[in-house]
């Protein structure tokens, strides 16, 4: 496995590809969030990305790679949504055909968008069905190929790219970067940015940020083995789901990150509605979740440079408007 | 007044003053906008700015270059919200004392953010008062110094300052501007932009773009004389209710400017939520109402390069909450 490990080379050559199809985001700062946490916060925008998450730059890492032929033959993913928009909207640009195996309670507006990327969208039931079983069989049937979430070298490396921009961007503005806060899943983003920021920011510290009850990525941290959640549904921040950290992702993250920090529902909702009064950023809950860890005061912030990765923005306007409501 | 009419290197002076304050706002652009169009949309975030609106280019453009003595008195200001915010927050930064006028029925946001930036805020009644009357009447009483919202040469090249950033991204990102849609009240940032086209990308057309009911400037700009509006409250664009257009900015904006646009509520509010859906961007009414004439096809979009301004972000939680669910 380790061979197929992205390295720092790849993140770069994953920005080559990236350039003029994915969007340089803002990394943002606000003097409301500096002055209420005693820090410098960066947030970097990524629910400004195209198809409203960092998840598009991975999708289009692959996918600009197949062959004609190979496309023809279709592209097949699983994903709670975000990675499912990715992959729709890659294959779209390249005219291939995409089939994106998705969970039945998936958020309204990531189920729509991707049919709106003209992808064919298969729901499946979370809590019975194995969406790596349906992937797999349409594979096997089409001869397609199947783009997975977090485990592919160029996955991890075109996510990687979101933290080679958030390195150049916090040196542009002249802050030196002690901590980068990562809203965590399977850990491909965070697998992508503690290489990036190993080999350009060394002095910044990763974290990854995970909701209450699906906190395996920070209990693989402590005890060194890839821990499983209890649940695999039922928790508000939809983005943020895996089971267990990637047998790829975890083997990049365990001896680079900083450990791994947990906020609650409360907290990401707080930060949701912050990011909506004082940001004008609307982020969806498991995008929010590593704002939520500096608000809450998760992570020291005082005389701190600390970057926080806002990776999505895909939420449904019931759910949200219930959240600046105070539900 | 002639002599008083700022001039491009007004600008250029300004955003001299504005840098390490003001945050330069990002100019996005979303493929999905790109498509609903047929044209090269890009939006110039300053519900990204400080204080959520571009107001603060032209209150501190103003109030840096206030000596400790004057300061010290005190500055004032009346606006409806977001100069009130840019105000206090430029006085604060100072460490002078403001007050600021404000109508009973400004959105609470406006009124608390403005409280703590600092502000004392004293309210109005916008039928029955007049706001130049009650600040005059504090700059009697207290020696302080009047900022006024548009009708300045510093607030007006201030303004502007959004114009030069978005002429020089524009020209980064390879797009040679066709159009710019500014949301106009008394015309300060219209005015400011205008300038700045002029001089840096003279082949775009600059169009005021106001709410139905409040749209003074496109009718002045039709008769050549300074038109009111019938009415002084009632819309949704809070933010959007001169009465007519000033002195000073009509002058800037009369031989410069291709022509004022009318949007409706409904538009308005279409445009929110097409933000929340498509750009991730909470824009307030005001805000919104330059992508709203380009989502309702106000002016043609099909193969042309056409900026919007996204002129503030200061929403009440509930109608945003309110709008979203189709309100």
């Amino acid at each position: 496995m380790t061979q197929n490990l992205p390295v720092f080379a790849d993140i770069q050559s994953a920005a080559g590809r990236l350039k003029g199809q994915a969007h340089v985001t803002p990394l943002l700062e606000a003097h409301a969030l500096n002055a209420a946490t005693g820090g410098r916060i960066l947030v970097k925008a990524e629910c400004l990305q195209r198809t409203g998450s960092f998840k598009f730059r991975g999708a289009w890492n692959c996918i600009s790679q197949l062959t004609p032929e190979a496309g023809r033959r279709g592209v097949v993913a699983f994903s709670s949504g975000n990675h499912a928009q990715g992959v729709a909207a890659a294959a779209q640009i390249r005219g291939f055909p995409a089939t994106i195996v998705m969970p039945a309670d998936t958020p309204e507006i990531k189920k729509a968008n991707t049919r709106n990327y003209g992808a064919k969208v298969v729901l499946y039931d979370r809590a019975s069905e194995s969406r790596e079983e349906i992937a797999g069989r349409i594979v096997a049937e089409t001869g397609g190929t199947l783009v997975p979430p977090f485990e592919h070298r160029d996955i991890i490396a075109g996510q990687g790219t979101a933290g080679l921009e958030l390195a150049a961007q916090a040196e542009a503005a002249g802050a030196a970067l002690d901590a980068v806060l990562v809203n965590c899943s399977g850990g491909g983003l965070t697998g992508g940015i503690a290489l990036a920021m190993e080999a350009l920011a060394p002095k910044a510290k990763v974290y990854s940020v995970e909701p209450e009850g699906f906190d395996d990525y920070r209990r693989s941290l402590a005890s060194g083995v890839r821990e499983k959640n209890a649940r695999s549904s039922g928790s508000l921040c939809d983005a943020l789901l895996s089971q267990q950290p990637g047998e790829m992702t975890f083997a990049i993250n365990r001896p680079r990150l900083g450990g791994g920090l947990v906020v609650s529902e409360d907290e990401v909702k707080a930060a949701m509605r912050y990011a909506f009064e004082h940001l004008k950023l609307v982020i969806e809950p498991g995008g929010c979740a590593s704002l939520a860890a500096v608000l809450s005061g998760k992570i020291a912030a005082k005389g701190r440079v600390i970057a926080v990765i806002a990776s999505g923005g895909n939420v449904d306007a019931r759910l949200y408007a219930d959240i600046l409501g105070g539900g």
